[in-house]
């Protein structure tokens, strides 16, 4: 079991200077993987430290790294990160503190600094891509306040016993910065039913999480294993077509309303980074449910991530006159009915085979406020009032053009705090 | 644009002997597509001629194929038929008739069958494996009538508009032969909500089509291209935990009562062997939704398949007594409201990009009379009314031992009938 470490040690700061930056979201403490193409264009497995990336192959070739840190970098070697999550968190694990340690500005031997020096890539260099091959997307549904405010104020039967979810679909996740295609469908417009653009093309505001090692078909694991599976995490836009998703949905869930894009941000943010940011799970009310094999004690008084979450809209008309992205959206995750270790559980509690890259995520993160309304369904209560924006324009749904940035931190007084960078995208026409 | 030809000849026998046995699966006519293991255990491509399996890797290494036969049959050489799916249908039916040619008595050139001899594997000491790797899993709901038993009479909105479906999980699916271990989970028992094994264990007899050729994300393709994207048919066994998924369905749609097990046959009928067996779409009533993208001649003219599926039961004490499997259910293909056709453009209509390899199923395949009810929830009436099997027994959901066996056979007066093999699973104790 990986606990604080060295790696948290809020004293600890970079020759890197970028990352000693007040509010960089790669910070020392941070050391998030991703995959990037440099220069070369070949894609490989890369760390983020302020605004630069450690090239892990050229590191590990400069002979920096032993053991099972240079058995890390070797299975991040390659285009997608399956391998290193394959080898399970403690090698990742060896590796982080491996790196820290090259990193740190008061390491006493400072003879590895030019060597290392040449191992870095500037992020604004490099084009990052999806950090694994995701083989499959898991949707749930954790937010009480979400699930209500589209539900007219019912939850579901099993809500409280279990967090629901549905299969997304794989092969349209796509990595920030992917244009979105506008879907086209099936809708209701009053009375008739008609095929064509999406009219209420909307955002989710969710937190991901990659599992890390997996489990066989057929062989379950506990909630005091899920830590063990889970490798780290990411942002997830699940962009959603409502007049798709509300019409074809009775009784089989979402499907073409969901699966024409997901974005993801690029660095997988490891669950051993988040350690300082766990946080008790949401307090059960009284006579609610407690299945035994989604209950613990760890669960309850740790079990839970305290991110700070953020949704932002730039609009054609914004990007002309030079204004910043208008905030939409600040919630936090803490507001979540589950914790990811009890969503990892449930999943593979029947004998499902989760496998290493396989990506949860918790469904729209909105709080109880007004402004925690984590997707525009919420904050235009369902289509029927627009939303001001901060510039004056006024959006009921996501037009051609816009672009929705998400953002997360993690913040701790005892800590350095760290983000998740952003995951964005812009709609464009499909016509 | 493939059509009938020299391969789907009536006349057509082959040298291989066991091919011309009448109601044989696989004879000259058929040619289906699968992995398997032989005596040296590397999982390879291979092609059922009665009961042997022509080794594509050693066919080619003979020298006996030409051009895209060649081609195809190397794309096969491998674990998986991916890259042969991915090279497109036209090299598949290169392979195929250059096969039949191969294989037929008629053939006045005798001098390749001695070579071609040594290509033969009997399918009796050949492992088979899953097909393809599936990246992804989508499940359709074709059926009325399966539909109006689940849901007491009611048609969803959506289901005459477009092919009702849900994202299934790819990672559970396993090939015939395959054990089934009974899931634990959630259900109601009475008031309350327990967790423990699955009490209501079910069978879903279903028609699977592979995806060839693919495309890409944000862009659909047309009903008329369809036929292009579909490489070929299996059977699907969608295991079904009922406890587990009335409980959890509402409002995202079945999940973990789905995800533990989906079993296939492990031959992949190709879409061009199945061409004589064409028939016309079910037709709309009047008044019924055309969607214009859904809606072509050819398609309500040609766009079913005429296949007789059946489900059967071997339960341990018939087992026990040399007894043959149960009947359970008789069934036509041709009940289902929309076509594969349909499901594949329906699909992709919103920009979702389908691989190749990708498995899309009809849903429960129920039709009209008693005798074709496709799963035990109709049987018995959602629990209600046990079923008698031949040899006494009753059955109100599945018991472990129990083992399902489905089959399905194509049959038209002017052609040779040809058969998709078994798709067996035995269900075990999770205990």
């Amino acid at each position: 079991m990986i606990g604080l470490n060295r790696t948290h040690d809020p004293q600890r700061r970079s020759w890197v200077e970028s990352a000693n930056v007040a509010g960089a979201d790669f910070p020392m403490q941070n050391l998030p993987f991703g995959i990037f193409r440099g220069a070369d264009g070949v894609a490989r497995g890369g760390v983020a430290i302020g605004d630069q990336i450690v090239d892990l192959v050229r590191l590990r070739a400069a002979g920096l790294l032993k053991g099972k840190a240079a058995e890390a970098a070797r299975a991040a070697a390659g285009p997608v990160l399956n391998p290193l999550l394959q080898l399970g968190n403690a090698h990742a694990s060896s590796l982080r503190a491996a790196l820290s340690d090259l990193l740190d500005a008061a390491h006493e031997d400072r003879s590895h600094r030019a060597e290392l020096g040449t191992c870095l890539v500037p992020i604004r260099l490099a084009t990052l891509q999806l950090p694994v091959h995701i083989g499959a997307f898991t949707d749930f549904l954790c937010s009480i306040d979400h699930t209500l405010r589209l539900r007219r104020g019912v939850l579901p039967p099993a809500f409280k016993h279990l967090p629901i979810a549905y299969n997304g679909r794989a092969t349209s996740v796509v990595v920030s910065g992917t244009a979105v295609t506008r879907p086209q469908g099936q809708f209701r417009q009053g009375e008739a039913v008609t095929f064509g653009a999406e009219p209420s093309l909307d955002f989710e505001l969710e937190v991901g999480a990659f599992v890390g090692t997996g489990n066989e078909l057929g062989r379950p694991f506990t909630l005091a294993d899920a830590d063990g599976h889970t490798f780290g995490h990411c942002l997830v836009n699940d962009w959603s077509a409502r007049g798709i998703q509300f019409f074809e949905s009775e009784p089989l869930g979402p499907f073409l309303g969901k699966s024409f894009a997901t974005s993801i941000s690029p660095w997988i943010v490891t669950a051993e980074a988040l350690l300082p940011f766990r946080v008790a799970a949401l307090v059960r009310d009284v006579g609610d449910p407690q299945p035994a094999h989604l209950t613990s004690e760890v669960n309850s008084e740790l079990g839970a991530l305290d991110l700070a979450l953020e949704a932002f809209v730039l609009t054609p008309r914004m990007r002309a006159s030079g204004l910043e992205p208008a905030p939409v959206t600040q919630t936090s995750f803490r507001s979540m009915y589950w914790t990811f270790a009890q969503m990892l559980t449930h999943h593979a509690s029947n004998g499902c085979n989760l496998q290493p890259g396989d990506l949860l995520a918790s469904g729209t993160t909105s709080g109880a406020s007004a402004a925690s309304r984590a997707c525009l369904a919420e904050l235009s209560q369902l289509g029927t009032l627009p939303l001001e924006l901060t510039n004056g324009e006024m959006r009921t749904w996501l037009e051609d053009g816009d672009e929705v940035i998400l953002r997360a931190h993690a913040e701790h007084p005892d800590y350095v705090p760290i983000g998740f960078g952003e995951c964005r995208g812009v709609v464009r026409s499909g016509a």
